[in-house]
């Protein structure tokens, strides 16, 4: 009964109250979104209707409260923002127009005023800064075209981005907001069409090294934390006409130039590489969190770069998150990761606010094993659906996203001080903490002598894996 | 803290009772399901260690008890048992063996004598009446075939069919259990390798009427509700060698005579087709639920059939479970549910339990809104994984899956009675309220009328399609 | 080393005709596309160095000469040309840009000046025209948006539509060319963003239909023998934010008014509905051909409509093109084709020719069988790949589309002629040719007969399903 | 006309010679496959309607002839039987039963008495032997629990291995045949349920060493020239339960010891490791040839390992075989393919034989570019499908399946020679082979100095990648 009154509370402020009290409708532009919509006619605020994002329990029906993100608290020694380092995308938030492959742009925010001028993109950029402090959050991540359009030569886009560099300086100014990372954009241009370090034309290459040159002392000046790559063009469309081997080796000849540029530059950040199966092309060497990090082994640079891990990469890729996760984390490469989920039923990258719990305390419990993941942390590469056209809409999925991820590592944290999951898979294992285990595991066993214990032995017993019950577990925590 | 306890509680209860106080384990049969091995020497009870299954609350950890789901509570004015009138299916759960395409049996539950005699089939049964009343349900699914050996002769089978059904009806004298349906296996033998009610072989055509016949029959004898067809043969592995026309039409002839029998013979159950894209074969006819609808509507079938709808056919169809569920349901067709889950990343059934809470919750909402399922309910197509092979597991498994419908009920019940999302989605379609709305749903306004007001209205207005918003408002009930 | 001459001499011809006469490539401007990238500088010809392409047969190696289809050689007693019905689609053609969803448009085409005028229209018009003339193909498909740009009111949009109308008109003039259909374009712009017919708007629904009657107005006006209607917005995002039952309801009342108008416009020509399963949207409501036809049943509307079968799409569906087109045939629902095929290994719409042999082999099987396709055709709804910027690409990509379906179509009469294939089935249902098989499929024969016959027969003998000698037969065809 | 006659000479040849000869099918029992279906009352031949293949020529339509595998013919130098290296696949010929996940065996050779005895196991080999020689095939791969059955203990199991040994060896004697690789069945025993060298429990580790011990023994024995690894249970079923740093670590220990073993054995062999991405589990750590080859490389084991790669593996990874195989080619780890297809619309293993040209054409164009397999080959882990129960099935599988890659390898050789296809891949990079380009490749160019070559070029120009026209040519060679 109090949750009926606390939604119908909430169903009032957002769609009548402008209407009439009795909360029957009167005509069609009295609807819930009625305010929001009055906030097109644009005066120079951005959010003139949303108050700062406050922490309001989980009993709260507010969807424009934090259920269960509470930015300070302490889970496992660690406040829930050091925990979760949540960051806004730049793109998706900013630059997200709504447009698809069969359809035009939707969104027509109140500040854009339709062009891709310098103008524009310092206003896209003080909107950034409203919205991340009423959200609460203090890293943002962008590529460099996202936020300063593209001039006529290289050198004026250079200036064109310094410009807005400024600016974004000058906002960050007594904040502590900075960027969790900053990456260039090789894959939107008509130019990268073929790839960027991996193109097989000598002058693409070169632009795009300048290009990441440049990306990288930006994020660096701003105070970015790591700096990441996405190669949406390194691939192929077909085999027939590529040349496989060549183009591996100038990805990793590419990616070794950055390592050292980031040296010579004094960044300290961590390199990211961010592995995507495939879309735009048919393949894309960084493929799954496997490959890409064979790919750095098999070249010598491991040591130089870490994954961001994207969760509708990973589905996208036929496995789950938390397998892209686990398998980052184990090898020490888990960096950051792009929250977000994909449709399972659809064979494209959806880029959804990934608002389940059970897939966010997977997720967690991949996070709170790797210590957090500073420097990196959640970016939300997410963005609203198409029809999704109020500006309430992007804090709506900004909150659900962040509550997914405070709730999940709740359940993380409660799950991993229970204990008894963790002590289920421990003893699954407890053979091999034997003095023969140990030496097997060191290396030291051959073949002779394992077949002399196994005809010792006889017929090994049969052990069920209790699926069922580590299942049972989780369901008990979320 | 308390949580913990409680666990620590039911950790003890598995693992460690016969073993050392300190936790530590002392050797390899010292084990969290050393007491549920030792049943394996099997004395006349079933599940000796297993009590009856109690409710005890969202705050037990206890994995043998059930959690959310309280039989006899009401909600929505009904109770949970009869909202979700569940069902054991004797085929995973007493016939499973955990063989998969490279793998033999792995189950050997201790009543199995490891043959397929009459007798090994009475066994049986009595460990499915005692598993159902331990677990508190009193429905259960079979299939012909399951429940008592094939002979040497159809006569002879259908001799062992009888002597199984006397048995099972003796079973549910003085209790309320009886099946949910009956089916008849037409997948299995070889016979049936080409389809039954489609093989191109008229003898094989003609068994398999006498089969379905024989299991109408016994369905009813035992009191039955339903009765369903899944055509796990009735498809084709290739087109080269199928005639696809021929093959549809004598599908609709055999269930037309199928519905003609149900007549005869006074059974008054509910006839289902459950539908499955593929698997055993490259494409089964009854693909989903919109192609088995438009199936049944061709033929004029539609009045005499309603559908089973199981949750990982739907997924391998490129469905959501949702999605079928309402599919069937605002055509009135929605009969019965396969309780279970795929794995999202799988391209073949998996056939797991559900445990998920918010893909419950959704299930739920379709349930509730069909006003509940009977005399269909949910069946538990569900089987273990190859490695659980703890008599317990059969019960942490069923206990998951009931816990997870239960609070899914519960959740659906909370966001119904709220309103708020109903709201949403009536208000979204509120243009249409109007008198030309009606006109234009009764079919009364042309092409002409509608440019007229086309013309006067000009460019309609962008209105935010909040899904955002209503994946928040779920988020919050689950 | 005939051939390898004859590749040569194609080879000289792309490449190196304005180069060094040794074959070294002299420098990077000296390509083998260097000829075609002079014609970037547009002089008034839209295509000056692509002549007529003519049939050159089997042997030959030019790129741009048909080796299999040879438009006026019988096969089967009927030409070539009246069997494949070929069409260019005008918006691949002519107004694909390149772009997706991750990158920018690329092609340039010499006659673009960048704007979205009439007059750029207009050019575009003249351009389809040499297009198809050069290409020796009749007929063309294109949207209302297309072909004419979107004005500030439906009114001037109408006449800027009818300004192109009257040029396409006045170009068709003296020669056989002819819209194989016209379509409305009801996916692009934002109004459209939650559907047209089923919009949850009125207005919108309004609008759609006024849109729809004014282009099956032109389409009629330009002699097309076929409107399409595909609904890539006609389906949901999400199901939280739907009401299933009224889209449905609306989608089939809106099309019930394009079925009248068409008869009080006079216009003969057959109405297509195309299927999708996804992208743009989570589910459409047209999924496949069976759950489209089983829509139109369930209406009413299955003797105003035919189904238009994208071959890309079916994959996308989970079907073989083969199998939606077979299910299109055999339900006499079979209109059009757009001829087009899918990566196997990608989940969304690629839309790439079709060049494999086998698979416009089994195409051509189904065209066959259905007596050929008139008055539909094959609809190249196929596009250049974004790296493919040479106007000869666009001739390259149809040549290799229309050789392969004229080669599919060669063996699929070879085949038919030889008719061991067809044996082969018609012999596995033998059985059914019997008295009792024929009183069987005439719906005379119950389940008690069955089951006497059953008894009588006993266990039935196993036939080999031979669908590797149905493979052979046709490998020995391709 | 010619060809209409040939087919029907091979169909009276396979359905009429035992009927009327009008051609017309007098009763059930008259069919094509009359003659065959007799041979199901075994009397010591195995084969005996069968006389040994022979190479007829493409104008060939007898299905039991090769159209286009010609053993001793030269192509590019080397004879086709040196190129293709087929080996027949014990467990799927002679083995394969036809059950699948819902069906019981189907298949009853003539020469199977139902039982897994010895003497059994020895008939069977004698089959094979007969099999390979009538195939004109000198290869053949088995696992060691195929070819002979487990006993009580892995003693007796040994010893029934040793027996069949003895009899191949003998059978071997005076024939070239040998086995192009052994390997060990791992996967099917509920022992390695969990895995072999990723089981939790050492003593499964040690059974599994001792049997693949064994088994690499008495490939040696035989002369085979590969040993291979698949590791079906090599992988998890849930993230859960398992402990994934230590089951990669356990499967690296047991694969360097035994590449000591083979070392201490003397055996000169390839070890291959075979990738598939799943199915039995969720998950298996070969996933593909990227993750094996980086895992490989991460534990120091890539010098003593290469790939076998398997054509429906690749593509249940999310890859084009072709992909998979290029791959390997480029890491100089392609040693083995196991030749056969998946149905692209499928989620599972269906272990087709490959029939289709255009697929065996680019899986060609990487065996002549890897210079051949040897000692690898082509294995033709392939199996007929369940309904194919005649044993003539047996032989028109392979023989289609040898000549698609018998075309294959004509049409590779063909487009290799011609060369225009390599020269459009070799010019797509001419720019790197200028003084620059080989700096960058020799990875001595910097961010900086690439970024002034950025400013001094400008804005690179577009090239075609010229996709369709590469597509155009192998078309031309299919």
């Amino acid at each position: 009964m109090k949750s009926l009154l606390l939604w119908l509370a909430v169903f009032c402020y957002l769609g009548n109250s402008f209407c009439q009290e009795d909360g029957v409708i009167a005509d069609m532009t009295c609807r819930w979104d009625a305010g929001l919509s009055e906030s097109k006619q644009w005066n120079g605020d951005f959010f003139p209707n949303i108050s700062n994002i406050q922490y309001e329990g989980p009993s709260s029906r507010n969807p424009l409260a934090y259920h269960w993100y509470n930015a300070e608290e302490e889970i496992l020694g660690k406040k829930m923002k050091d925990w979760l380092r949540f960051s806004v995308a730049f793109w998706h938030t900013f630059r997200g127009d709504g447009g698809d492959p069969f359809g035009s742009p939707t969104k027509t925010w109140p500040w854009e005023d339709g062009s891709n001028s310098v103008q524009m993109a310092m206003t896209r950029m003080k909107a950034n800064f409203e919205f991340l402090k009423k959200l609460g959050v203090e890293r943002w991540c962008f590529h460099d075209r996202d936020i300063a359009p593209e001039g006529a030569t290289l050198e004026e886009t250079n200036r064109n981005l310094d410009t807005i560099i400024s600016l974004a300086k000058e906002l960050q100014l007594g904040t502590s907001i900075r960027p969790l990372w900053g990456t260039a954009q090789l894959f939107k241009h008509p130019r990268y069409m073929h790839g960027a370090a991996t193109s097989p034309d000598i002058k693409v290459y070169a632009y795009a090294a300048a290009q990441v040159k440049k990306a990288m002392e930006v994020t660096h000046e701003l105070g970015g934390e790591n700096y990441v790559f996405w190669g949406g063009r390194e691939g192929y469309q077909s085999l027939l006409n590529t040349d496989l081997k060549k183009e591996l080796d100038h990805m990793a000849t590419f990616l070794q130039s950055a390592a050292s540029w980031k040296k010579k530059l004094g960044f300290n950040g961590t390199l990211l590489l961010e592995p995507k199966p495939q879309e735009p092309t048919k393949h894309q060497y960084d493929w799954d969190a496997a490959t890409t990090i064979g790919f750095l082994q098999n070249y010598g640079l491991k040591d130089e770069f870490k994954l961001n891990v994207e969760c509708n990469h990973a589905t996208l890729s036929g496995h789950s998150c938390h397998h892209e996760l686990e398998t980052a984390r184990i090898n020490g490469m888990l960096g950051n990761i792009d929250a977000n989920t994909g449709d399972p039923q659809t064979g494209w990258d959806t880029d959804q606010f990934l608002t389940d719990v059970t897939e966010a305390t997977l997720i967690m419990l991949s996070v709170v094993k790797n210590g957090g993941l500073a420097p990196g942390g959640f970016n939300f590469d997410a963005k609203l659906r198409r029809e999704s056209v109020d500006v309430e809409d992007l804090f709506i999925a900004h909150i659900s996203g962040m509550d997914a991820l405070a709730r999940g590592l709740r359940n993380a944290a409660a799950l991993l001080q229970d204990g008894v999951l963790t002590k289920l898979v421990e003893e699954r294992y407890a053979s091999f903490d034997s003095s023969l285990g140990t030496s097997i595991e060191a290396g030291e066993v051959g073949f002779e002598e394992l077949e002399v214990k196994a005809f010792e032995w006889g017929e090994p017993t049969l052990s069920s894996g209790k699926q069922e019950l580590a299942e049972r577990i989780l369901q008990s925590f979320t």
